[in-house]
């Protein structure tokens, strides 16, 4: 049966083992989250996982979509597993995937805006308004190939090559199999994204090979495809999809990709609280609450 | 098996008798729209469509949703419909319910943004802006109890008895069972609203009898449950459902409502072209595309 | 010279005369702020401020306009003017006036979405979520007549008639004659408020007698016009305005409103100042940091 | 008096002179607008106009602000005005400066959101939805130093190295000297643009000689500072300024830029009519109407 993912997790999760070769797995429980590590180690575990070599880091919090309490201790760890992923200084470009008209589709846009945004900022500026040492941070929103005429990877690689950074962060909303995880999970990787990939387009893809520099991926799953979510019901109604349907008999809706009601909400509760990861991540020496009274 | 729905014609589908005592079923194809007329003569018919008593005209478009197109045969039908529904005089009053906020509950409120309202326009100004008759329309956004604190009923009760209109329109968010029909479907009722019922809120009933007027309801399905949606796909892939399926095993995800992706995009459709149809049934005398104009 | 102006405390500088007939002046320092309270105690006293006789409370706020500061001890103040002017039980219904599509006039409408809205929250459920007693407030925005084709004061006498509260808050945005004072001013009132006077209009009042209740009126001036504004800061320049100009000369350009280049951040930071103040004075029980954490 | 503007038409009219050494002077009407050519020709002329040597288009639109007339003979002059500035052949970037969050700064990126995009779109698609040939159009919001940390310019050589247009435009809001012309006039230029020049900030510079292709610069006034707008109102009430200021008189209020109170109108409007001039102009054998329909 194809559920469609985005996400390296489940992936693992379908595969129905725990490990296998090319593939390691490791996962733990901290501060009410769920973290999971996964890393695929050769072209074998890719092929398993459909997904490229590289390290997957998921972070389930199923408070994030409903919760208003502060989720500080979460921002904490998401920005040490962001770090994680990064090169310890240099200029790092944070790019906003996806179009900020089309509200699932917004969380890239969200989140530069929320973005501590730092290269233009002069030492002794940064001195006078009480910041020792600020690390340089750039932004940008590239928008999309349907309004831009340009490929976002062109985008990127014309920013790159100017203000030559250390890294990029490249962040976009992302398609899972399941409802449930839609607002509620976060998956960084160190292998790039092919944008529109989710939603079925296939793009330029922008990673280190393309950018010249180490390219992170940051997303959160806010749609899910008809067809996957119901296969996904069913099999949590604990249905043996394989006896009941075959595989062509979907295939009509499969186009037709859903997002919950409260999308609206799910889009700016992830935002803040990615932003507020990625701020502290790149300024580790600033208090995280200076930094979310920064972002608002 | 529940299928959760507002439609009066899904109910009809779901029923599977053309025609039964006290439901009358019409239907007719129009300008690549297919037009259904339900009454519901009885309570017994009321009771098999779990609607009220009334009449239920619904409109499949399904262009609606992706055209361009100009859409003004298709919307002087809209017009034609409406018209059919409401006095041939006295001031109207339009109330767009919903939550501005929330995307998929965002059609009344954006229908009311490009409603014609004339009622405070005195005939000497009309005729200087070349009108030389306007009907008397009013508009008002209730707002959502969970923002407010009133009972939208409250508030348009209070409203109704100030300026005295010979009839309500009342615009509102539906659900249906099937996910073609979000941003394709309008349904246009003489029997009232009740406020968030689509989604499993229980409110005060907006409709003739509490209002003093008659309340003709304008609707289009925006979001699904979870679980209706899943049946809906398994009954039109041609599955039997009650073979395969218990009805509490799917209980546990029923209040998951999902939209469309490109909700954005089907809200200012759907209220655009709903505006322009009440605007023209309102001043049958204009030119549709004047109000188009106007409209923008 | 013809200073257009909404605030009384503008009114009473240019009199010229720190205390008259009819016309009460205080004026003390707290918190960074300067508070005055005007009181107009005779139609004498009304004539020469060209305000109805009432009690005027103005906050001077100068960090509001530009401040990312933690505005805690500012906002307590607030509340607690606001709460001198408010019977001490029973609901409170908060009017939200202006059009929210207008930034300069969306200061009301802005202010509603960060209302904590309580008159349908039972005490059963306020005690579940940790609130032991909740004083009961209800908010509307109301729409302006150019849209809605109703009076304000129409659709406020409809829900006041409906729910019957112990007092009326309504917010707006004001005109002023100076620059310096956009987005840094609040002026409070017991006398109502005319929509639209500000800027031109003349509209049905607002106030106790046309309600029945008491109305209190809050707003930031937001606009001034040219020539005001020319007129001001000749004024300023120490320029002797008389000996320069005949009043005429000037009248061409007296209805452009001008606005500063920020207004967007004016607003956002002004309407959640107030909201945050109208909160605390209706909910004095609960600590500001709670009531700033829900208002977000 | 130090007015202080953006516009070589206003230059020119504060020197009184209507030919001078260096700059050429051409004035008509047609259909209701005013056209201005000015051209710059030796250094000389720039230093009298303080603007660079080069060709400055201003078109008078007084009808811009308020109509909802049919605005299609101005459009095609614009659009007309624009051609005669541009290479005949090649892909166009077409870049809108500004801050999207700060009304009075949104021209340029609202301009974006109507620009047909159309350098994605291969022949055989542009021929199947009935345009048979699409001339190559590419469009970005770089957004803004203080949000990116990146300078406009960086951005745009980036992206210019790498998609190689013919020639780059770049629409940008502007100051003025006088409030009636903020929303009615429009100047094109082929000097290029200095991002937050006009109020008061110094940037890199775009032009030919920064990107290495040809720069024409679209703008509209949507601020004047105070002071300029004192000045500016006195001057046409027959006030001799110099009689009655000293220059440094007014000085202190000199950052305060203003903008209309109906600035979220005249920015739709005018961001509407560029984008279908630009539109017209980069795809000049497409009729008005269907390039009006697409943009919406």
């Amino acid at each position: 049966m194809n559920f469609r993912t985005d996400l390296a997790l489940e992936r693992h999760e379908l595969s129905k083992e725990k490990d296998s070769e090319g593939v390691s797995f490791q996962c733990f429980h901290e501060e009410g989250m769920t973290i999971s590590r996964i890393e695929i180690t050769s072209q074998k575990g890719a092929d398993k996982l459909q997904k490229p070599i590289g390290k997957y880091i998921t972070l389930e919090i199923p408070f994030l979509k409903s919760s208003g309490d502060i989720l500080s201790p979460a921002a904490e760890i998401l920005a040490r597993e962001i770090r994680s992923l990064l090169p310890s200084e240099g200029t790092v470009l944070v790019a906003g995937l996806g179009n900020d008209k089309i509200t699932p589709d917004a969380l890239g846009p969200e989140c530069i805006e929320k973005l501590l945004a730092t290269r233009h900022i002069s030492p002794e500026v940064a001195q006078s308004i009480g910041f020792s040492s600020l690390r340089s941070v750039a932004g940008i929103v590239p928008g999309v190939l349907g309004n831009t005429g340009i490929e976002t990877a062109e985008i990127l690689e014309g920013i790159t090559e100017k203000i030559k950074p250390c890294a990029l962060i490249v962040i976009d909303a992302l398609a899972s199999r399941s409802l449930s995880r839609l607002g509620t999970t976060i998956q960084m990787c160190d292998t790039g994204v092919s944008p529109g990939a989710g939603v079925g387009n296939k793009r330029s893809r922008i990673d280190e090979k393309s950018m010249g520099v180490p390219v992170i991926a940051i997303g959160v799953p806010t749609v899910v495809d008809g067809v996957t979510m119901t296969l996904d019901i069913l099999e949590k109604a604990g249905i043996d999809i394989e006896k009941v349907l075959h595989r062509n008999q979907l295939s009509i809706q499969e186009n037709v990709m859903v997002t919950p009601k409260e999308i609206d909400n799910v889009i700016t509760r992830a935002a803040g609280f990615i932003a507020l990861g990625i701020n502290k991540a790149l300024q580790w020496q600033l208090p995280l609450e200076d930094l979310a009274a920064i972002v608002g």
